[in-house]
């Protein structure tokens, strides 16, 4: 099993952190974003769309963090990444997706370049630009947990699934960027009991070995 | 069972879609995006995302298409819009999250509203954007699709799927933008063989009671 990936990126790091709940052994290759290798005819050979993760398992070459989750957990269903019933799978997959559709592919490395290359905004306006799109997502990610019966330690019950995965990562980059987490108590709260667990702890990207500074 | 939609929204779109495909009925709210209904009160309290599409189904109220419509197959199986084997199911999952990811959710309305009134952007540099992450998104569907024997008269098969809801309405759209589709024969090819359809031409904007010229 080989995942591609780069310490920076949440989506890599959302898949890290599924492997090591599943509890399986992965070689990884580093595709260095910033140096443009997800751009090269070598990766696009990997994955056409030029962006990381991508794993290959099961003689399968595998896109997008949350279907790359969603194939591990069928494959290898413990413990569950999904709740057992339809409309709490619904649920969690919904918040998931705020994350992942929502937020994150705003603030992707590819978006910031255009906003800065193509129409001129300096690091100032990309901050203001990154920060917005977290917060809105925040809000309503937080308005949705804090009201129902059904999140628990973490997102939803008290075992960490789908939603708690694509939930620490994001907040991982918010922290990077000194969004102010006040408003947002339950998913801070959630965050914390994510990360003393080893599973999210490792796939942290500053344990990562192609980690720079 | 209550859609709240906006005829041009093609996440709602591919929720009616969806619904067509499993011939379910069900009464729709328009959420009027243009004229920011979304953001007001009322509907916050249906979805805090304000975003449509929202589906009240079973007693209870989901949020974002896509998981809205893994709930509508996992409760309403037939016709299936997965394939039956993990791996194509992540296929067709990262397909649709193409669309949905990295495509759909960087040309939303509230991403046009902040470029133009935050960033003082014009109408022909919201569309080169529009038009760019649209030719980014298609020509790796594009590459996935054509190289790969799975893909059939739809996406992923002979019958219609998630991908293919996804990836017809993100045509509908780079339409409207007058977007050059002649790089992408194989879409184009499987968007022709949708809208052939009455599940996919009955969901079309221009059919809905709420479009507008």
């Amino acid at each position: 099993m080989k995942l591609y990936g780069f310490f920076r990126s949440s989506a890599a790091f959302r898949v890290r952190i599924a492997l090591n709940l599943k509890k399986l052994d992965y070689d990884a290759a580093f595709i260095h974003l910033r140096r443009g290798e997800q751009s090269g005819p070598e990766f696009r050979g990997v994955n056409p769309q030029g962006l990381v993760p991508a794993l290959e398992i099961d003689g399968e070459r595998l896109i997008q963090s949350l279907p790359i989750i969603e194939y591990l957990d069928e494959r290898h269903p413990e413990p569950p990444l999904l709740p057992p019933d339809a409309a709490g799978r619904a649920r969690v997959r919904a918040l998931a997706a705020i994350v992942a559709c929502d937020i994150h592919p705003l603030n992707n490395l590819r978006v910031l370049r255009y906003l800065h290359r193509e129409l001129g905004h300096d690091e100032a306006a990309l901050g203001r630009w990154y920060n917005h799109w977290i917060a809105e997502g925040f809000a309503a990610f937080e308005a949705l947990v804090a009201a129902d019966k059904r999140t628990g330690a973490f997102c939803h019950g008290d075992e960490p699934g789908l939603a708690d995965i694509a939930l620490a990562p994001q907040i991982v980059n918010a922290e990077r960027y000194a969004l102010d987490l006040a408003p947002y108590p339950t998913i801070t709260r959630i965050f914390k009991t994510c990360m003393q667990l080893d599973a999210f702890a490792a796939a942290h990207p500053e344990r990562q070995p192609d980690r720079e500074a």
